[in-house]
């Protein structure tokens, strides 16, 4: 190694991030914008030169001796950048919506499991919150009619229980979603409520199609995934100035693969007009996590603790139409995929 | 009107805004996510209803009795969403960057003065630093070569006084940006900054092709001026995974230009990785903006005060490199644009 050495990105975060003290592998993907895929090989190759080490007892990752005279030699001191009050978010939860997140946080105490293999994994309670909040700043929730496809997450019970939106209406696959939704709305009168079973393969119904304001979704990841739920979101707006909402993770999905997804939303006549990075934190099942034969855990080589934070996480898109709706996959269309809905060669938190 | 009535975007800012008090002209501005050429007519016809009305004396605008009863049969007491404590950027100075700005804002009070015959109009202090702040987080100024393409903003100064870059390089039209920085450059001994005399129409020169780690750049936002300011960045940029920082404003550029812009960018070779809304605010003289006959001022057909906020504003897009730099000009190109390249329907802050 010599001074003029070019790091790769993703050793270079993990360098500086080890400048600060011992770090779980859990703690390093947190802060990575590569996919699993891309960054494994990357620590590998720092515990290969031995710049990096495990702590035996933690399993914590450490810089040894060398690697921190490498470090410090290529690194200068790390300086927090993130905002400390709202964690780099922008925004924070004050007033109503502080009051909504803890009405909320009584709700989803009883919701149903999530289930990996649905692909389901939900966000934390407060991201659920911090996204409402932020589409009421965007002008895209008050008064507005809402379209949600998937809704582990329970988004659209929160978005109800603000009071702001005329209508939210949620499709989901899983059945014990839409119960509880509707039992959730029977229970607190939420007229503007409602869930229906819908698998996101099969026609958009009729009576949803340009029917809508907005549409939140939390997408597959995979190409023709992603572009299936954001059709089927996109087939739901009414027209030019209606707007959507989703994630993107950085670790089961590249750069190379956000270009492509990307193109896709430009095709369907939408713009991207937000991207916050890290902005949505997921509360996945530690023990699935460490259990299922994730690629995340099995593909590293070497042991590493239990998670210990929400690691897994995804930057918040807004896009807004600029025209007529142009979904990829046309509304009426039943669309066969199978497996490749959920899989491809990111896929590192998926089952396989 | 009727309680069912759709408020578009701009209103429904507008209104909610005014809930909370008086408002000028260039605070409405500031909130906007449209054009001046969209928001206009927007403001006009709410006037023209009588919902808003203007101070004689402030020229500040205001509900009328009639657009209170209105907008508070429509429009929740407005709640704040954004970080106070960051103003809604999630990203803050401390440490080396607080005592950067410092320093940089000694130098900057010497700055040359912007003009506005060549479009400069240079962001606040704070957001320039703000920029190198975020550069580094996102790891793209630690050991990189940086090119910076027009910089009245004097943001190749700002990242050479961090110490963090190898190298910034930069290339601007203005004969009194170059000296001044190649004079900040002797005095303060950087050896890492260095400015050369360049005019976007020109080929980008043979030695700074495929050269760089990260371009930063402030383009003007016609579609075919945008694409002559990012083709040059790109052909900079060695290959995949360099980046790319530019401002996009709203005023000037309507989501439908922004869906055009983007395109080009994807077709470059470019993924959008970070979109911060409303993140660069600029320091425009007000004077100019009340004297040279700009349409955000002409169109109104109202009188309105002296700027009183920094209302032009922009949003903070990062990219980065997904294979070979594709420029949309070819590098080795001269590029005959003429008034075109500053000027389009929206380019309502440019002079004729």
């Amino acid at each position: 190694m010599t001074a003029d050495l070019k790091l790769s990105k993703s050793a270079y975060f993990v360098l500086r991030s080890l400048l600060t003290g011992p770090k779980s592998y859990w703690e390093l993907l947190l802060e990575q914008e590569t996919s699993g895929r891309n960054f494994i090989p990357e620590l590998r190759k720092l515990l290969e030169e031995e710049l990096v080490t495990q702590d035996p007892s933690t399993r914590k990752f450490i810089l040894t001796e060398k690697g921190k005279e490498f470090a410090l030699s290529h690194i200068s001191t790390p300086e927090v950048v993130y905002c400390p009050h709202c964690k780099g978010r922008g925004i924070v939860l004050s007033g109503r919506f502080k009051d909504l997140l803890h009405e909320f946080k009584k709700i989803a105490s009883n919701r149903p499991r999530a289930i990996p293999e649905y692909d389901q994994g939900y966000v934390e309670e407060e991201v659920t919150i911090l996204r409402v909040a932020y589409t009421y700043l965007k002008g895209d929730l008050e008064g507005k009619e809402i379209l949600i496809i998937g809704d582990d997450d329970l988004t659209g019970i929160a978005m109800a229980i603000s009071g702001l939106p005329k209508k939210v209406m949620v499709l989901e696959a899983d059945e014990r979603i839409v119960e509880y939704t509707n039992q959730v709305a029977k229970e607190r009168g939420l007229n503007n409520l409602s869930a229906e079973i819908f698998d996101v393969r099969d026609p958009l119904p009729e009576k949803h199609r340009n029917a809508y304001d907005t549409f939140i979704t939390d997408p597959v990841e995979t190409l023709e995934g992603f572009s299936l739920f954001i059709s089927r979101g996109v087939a739901g707006l009414r027209g030019e100035g209606a707007s959507g909402y989703f994630g993107l993770s950085y670790v089961e999905s590249s750069f190379r693969k956000w270009h492509q997804l990307h193109r896709r939303l430009y095709d369907m006549n939408l713009v991207i007009t937000d991207i916050l990075p890290h902005f949505q934190h997921y509360a996945l099942n530690p023990d699935d996590i460490m259990n299922k034969g994730y690629r995340i855990v099995d593909r590293l080589g070497v042991e590493v603790n239990y998670p210990d934070v929400n690691w897994y996480n995804s930057a918040f898109h807004r896009v807004e139409l600029v025209g007529d709706p142009k979904p990829h996959y046309p509304a009426d269309q039943r669309i066969d995929l199978g497996r490749e809905l959920y899989f491809d060669d990111e896929a590192y938190v998926t089952l396989y």
